[in-house]
């Protein structure tokens, strides 16, 4: 059986549900004029703001394939080519999720005039597409660079996975940009209309009188639904390659092909899965339970991923230990989305800590966040070494005889539900704005109370869905950082022993440390500086056009959504340059043993700093909510008005600066692997 | 030359020095039986505080002497006795240092009636008491004991270092618990009385009406005082005993005892120029220069430091390379403090980022000393790194050939103004007592005008001393990891090497780099608990006690003093168990390697921790301070309000979960070198 050749099948299977589900949505009402206006605005802003920022990124991106294309010692073109459609996908699934999101969300709209359990299919149909074409377009990616790489090129196959990091790499560099630009971009627009709406003028949120509310719409998604969907997408391609490398250059010698294409083939498994997932969630007419719906199509979704890997390993590698480390991976995905709710959800200690903490004011529920998001590194910690240790040892004791590629099996399996945390990610901007267009066009208040069931879900899923992000991150560039390792030792036959008591090697881990917390901070002053610049636009709009605020007078929308643009093109830079050129600087100047030590740094402090600005954002968020559910002193009270400050500074907290790591430590990983050849035998130190 | 005893001679020499700085202090006068009476309450307040402190730590001592003394493989007597003592010394440097600070406040509150030369002169002297006690006691108890080793105990000179290590975890215990427990006691009482009183009552700071006035002063000196002493105290001794024991195990061979002996000869030149530098410290009558009077005592200190330190090595090892390896040290002191005074003090843009921020609110002020506190680790760990880099460099082409031994050099040589920056912060607490008690006992307002112009200097050198300690903590545990390794290795001849690609060394340096964030959570979490407390004993006394707002009625400051010091005292068992525990727990069952991993990783997120929260909390003090000159629309502004809430934030940032990183970092490492002789030989994995 041709197992790449599968794989590909199945992800064009994939790809055509994705376009079955589109039809399926689209097909659905959408409203009156006034509601079709506002979704068109949405839309134009959010198109707007993916071609700028792509069109920006080409130019960037035809500088490095050039680079790649010549300056790496051998087979640069294929690596290249790799890049550039890497890339291009990663910038077509962001292209077909927002572009069926903000037609999604109007749909939505209309579906809850009449039914709850509508809406919630139309929003969460919406939001498999995304899911679908991300998993799709990565699995094919992979799949069909290896065939052609195998086939066409007449590579051998322990050389062809390493040439697949052109791939990876276009994936995460767009993924970097894609999250750094889209963080800034959705959270500026929300604080920056929060900031005169709310403070100043006293308007309620999604008023259509406020000039920054179209923006802070397209923010949802330009931030949640493309950004997200670029984060998975590298995430799904960079864990798939980065397994098949470790095979290739640890497996041939003993099973030839079957190690490098067995996460091919757990990827097909999965995609199929997912497929079936989708049919899972439903919801029954006058039933409330939102949450249980979704969890189902997740637990379905992985459940038959596993029985799924049973067969698939029972018949390519015949060893029970490997599959378990399948099942490792389905459980520790499993037990960080529990751990997540946990921290983050409305019925638990931690959030309600900082509802408590309000009453006393804006100073202490900050530090009631500042220290839920601290105290979360822990079990997510103990999950993840539990994990590697288990997946390590099953490896190990396989008849591979492999523990890093047991743990790379486990990164793998994690990403069996991939497709359908996207789905419920995306799921939220998509309610989220029917609710806006609910409150902007003035349909009936049973509308909005079905948009805002939908919506407050929502919340819970997107701080899942980044939890579950970070835990395979890591997963992930640990098996990048096995691989990095071995691609040294192919190209100097020397040893390369990262040991930390060498000082190269502690000097890398400390600037490799220091780099989350560097960027997040480029990140968290973005977003105050973007914002600033929109309350500007804000406060002349309201001073220059009469009557906006008597409703006589139309906000000029669109400047904002110019404005916030922009501003998060420019602020976008500077982090991302620091993420491409500090792997390249220190592997040039300090040496491939500094870098090791880097990579170890950076990720370390990167999943510590995303887990604990993740789920501090998330239970601040929800830390609000609670206290509006009439606890504390419920709305418009003393301790509201501290919620209100905490979920502030949660919001860069959870949505720009801790999601933007994850692209960060793999982009970091993945320039190292590609570099690996040359700072081998070329370095200062 | 027997140069431990003339490491004894000169710390016997400073001890005496500061029982006359002592008795100069106490020559002055106290002021009206209304100051007496204050300074009296604070005074028994802080010593019934380190009296339960001490005591409920003595009990855990004694256990850990006789698990030290029957445990341990050889000599563990010796050991546990070092333990003993360097706890009791270490204690004894707290109640020094604070006794003098207790007695120097109502003296400065009353020499700040006619002069502020006076005022400056007698509470930098009451500051350098606790300097030069810390920096005696610590430079007495390691030549002491190394003296009493080889000469009573007949120890072969290659061992003895290693048997200072009792002294060294007897300093860091104590240091540990006295940073906790102050750090927590002196926010709580801080936090309590603002949260009643400045926001419930509206009265004024340091209202004698508040009855958690007096435990609001308490809390300075237990806190900045003990806490502080107890914190460098360690630092001191650890460094010190990490250089001598590195020397015992690579330099022997080579140049005998002079290796050892060495650190001892550069703390001995450093201990008298101290004593210099404390009379370059003089303030012109007149003049308003009192940061810069500050800053030459420790400029003067450091620079004679130099100059003997020329003339030591020439005479001990004849290497040009060593001594630069000495001004490496010295630099990065100088650098430190340059960078933590640019990120830390009202004068540059980052404080007037953060105020301007004020102006939208309190949310954007907290993100902007988030963001803040985030980037300042970037100028701070790349002068750490270049610092290790140039060390090493220096050491390993220095005749003796050794890198590492560079690396401890350097940090040796950052200790030699110790004593100096102890000085200085332990003014802070004194300057602040003296303008509570000019304000609770209705001094003119020129008083006040003169302990203010003193005060405020004191928040920026608390800052400066923060970024002194946390830098050469760093220093001192990078080189006691290495003795970590070469201990492992002398107990067990196999080859130890922390491959960070080793997954048992990844999985620790997951833990290790978790830990600082558990940590600081829980101490953010104690502080809000035990200032919850407060609140309400404070709430009780205004509604049980008739007449306190009018003047009328007495509150019980005892009541609110004895409350915080038992919220103190519980709170802080738990995280410092942690602390004991952790690698106790990580060494026996996940093994040396495991361990080791662990060590770089506290060591690397415990740093950026430690520089991220005190330089977050310093910037948004001094944010405060710079709105309250009169800025942003100045005191009781809107941005007032926003500061106030940013101020609150970095209360427990910087005075309770970032210090007590420090104290965290060498614990864990101090003990991971205890028991690297069993658990290289006896581990689970």
């Amino acid at each position: 059986m041709n197992l790449p050749l599968l794989a590909i099948a199945a992800s064009i299977l994939a790809l055509c549900w994705a376009i079955a589900l589109v039809i399926g949505v689209l097909s659905k009402k959408t409203g009156d004029t006034k509601m079709q206006d506002i979704a068109a605005s949405i839309q134009e802003g959010a198109m707007a703001y993916l071609n700028r920022q792509y069109k920006t990124l080409a130019i960037f991106a035809i500088i490095i394939f050039l680079i790649l294309g010549f300056a790496l010692p051998s087979n640069g073109f294929l690596v290249a080519m790799g890049f550039i459609v890497g890339a291009v996908f990663s910038a077509l699934a962001g292209y077909i999720g927002m572009g069926v999101a903000v037609r999604a969300n109007v749909r939505t709209a209309n579906e809850a005039k009449t039914s709850l359990s509508g809406a919630l299919q139309v929003a969460f149909r919406g939001g498999a597409v995304t899911g679908l074409a991300v998993v799709s377009l990565a699995l094919l990616g992979v799949s069909g660079f290896y065939w052609l790489f195998i086939n066409a090129f007449e590579i051998p196959i322990q050389e062809a996975p390493g040439l697949l990091i052109g791939f990876a790499f276009g994936a995460s560099l767009i993924s970097l940009f894609a999250r750094v630009g889209g963080g800034i971009y959705t959270k500026a627009a929300d604080v920056g209309a929060d900031l005169v709406g709310k403070v100043e003028k006293g308007i309620p949120e999604d008023d259509p009188r406020n000039p920054a509310v179209i923006a802070d719409n397209v923010g949802d998604n330009v931030g949640d639904c493309a950004g997200m969907g670029a984060d998975l997408f590298e995430t799904y391609a960079v864990t798939l390659i980065a397994a098949m490398i470790l095979a290739a250059s640890t497996l041939t010698d003993k099973i030839g092909a079957t190690g490098i294409e067995y996460p091919l083939a757990l990827g097909a498994v999965a995609v199929l899965a997912t497929i079936i997932g989708i049919y899972f969630v439903r919801l029954k007419e006058g039933s409330d339970k939102i949450m249980w719906s979704l969890y189902k199509g997740t637990l379905a979704s992985g459940i038959l991923s596993g029985v799924g890997f049973f067969f698939v390993t029972k018949y390519m590698l015949n060893d029970m230990h490997i599959f378990f480390a399948t099942v490792v991976g389905l459980l520790l995905t499993l037990l960080i989305n529990v751990t997540t709710e946990y921290y983050t959800s409305t019925s638990y200690a931690p959030v309600r800590k900082i509802a408590k903490a309000s009453e006393t004011g804006a100073g202490t529920n900050v530090i009631a966040g500042l220290a839920v998001g601290l105290a979360s590194t822990f079990p997510m910690v103990m999950l993840i070494v539990v994990a590697i240790f288990a997946s390590y040892w099953l490896g190990e004791n396989s008849t591979l005889g492999n523990g890093i590629y047991g743990i790379a099996v486990a990164a793998v399996s994690m990403l069996s539900t991939t497709g359908m945390v996207i789905a419920m990610d995306s799921y939220g901007p998509i309610t989220d704005n029917a609710g806006g267009i609910a409150e902007m066009t003035d349909l009936p208040p049973s509308v909005r109370k079905n948009t805002d069931a939908l919506d407050a879900v929502g919340n819970t899923t997107k701080a899942v869905t980044k939890g579950y992000a970070i835990g395979s991150a890591a997963l992930a560039a640990l098996v990048l950082f096995q691989a990095y390792g071995e691609e040294l030792m192919k190209s100097n036959p020397i040893e390369f022993i990262f040991n930390l008591a060498d000082y190269r090697v502690l000097i890398g881990l400390f600037i490799g440390g220091m780099l989350p917390f560097l960027f997040s901070s480029f990140l968290m002053s973005a977003v105050g500086k973007a914002a600033h610049s929109v309350v500007e636009e804000v406060r002349r709009q309201f001073r220059e056009i009469k009557g906006i605020m008597e409703g006589t007078g139309k906000p000029e929308y669109s400047k904002c959504v110019d404005i916030v643009t922009l501003a998060a093109l420019k602020e976008m830079v500077i982090p991302g340059l620091l993420a491409v050129t500090a792997p390249i600087a220190v592997g040039f100047i300090l040496g491939p043993l500094a870098l090791g030590g880097m990579l170890g740094g950076v990720i370390v402090t990167g999943l510590l700093m995303a887990i604990n600005m993740s789920n501090a954002g998330g239970a601040w968020d929800n830390g609000k909510k609670y206290v509006e559910e009439g606890n504390h002193g419920g709305k418009g009270s003393q301790a509201h008005h501290a919620a209100v400050v905490g979920d502030t500074v949660g919001d860069p907290y959870k949505d720009t600066a801790g999601p933007a790591l994850n692209a960060l430590i793999k982009v970091i990983n993945t320039i190292a692997l590609i570099i690996a050849p040359i700072i081998a035998t070329h370095s200062l130190l």
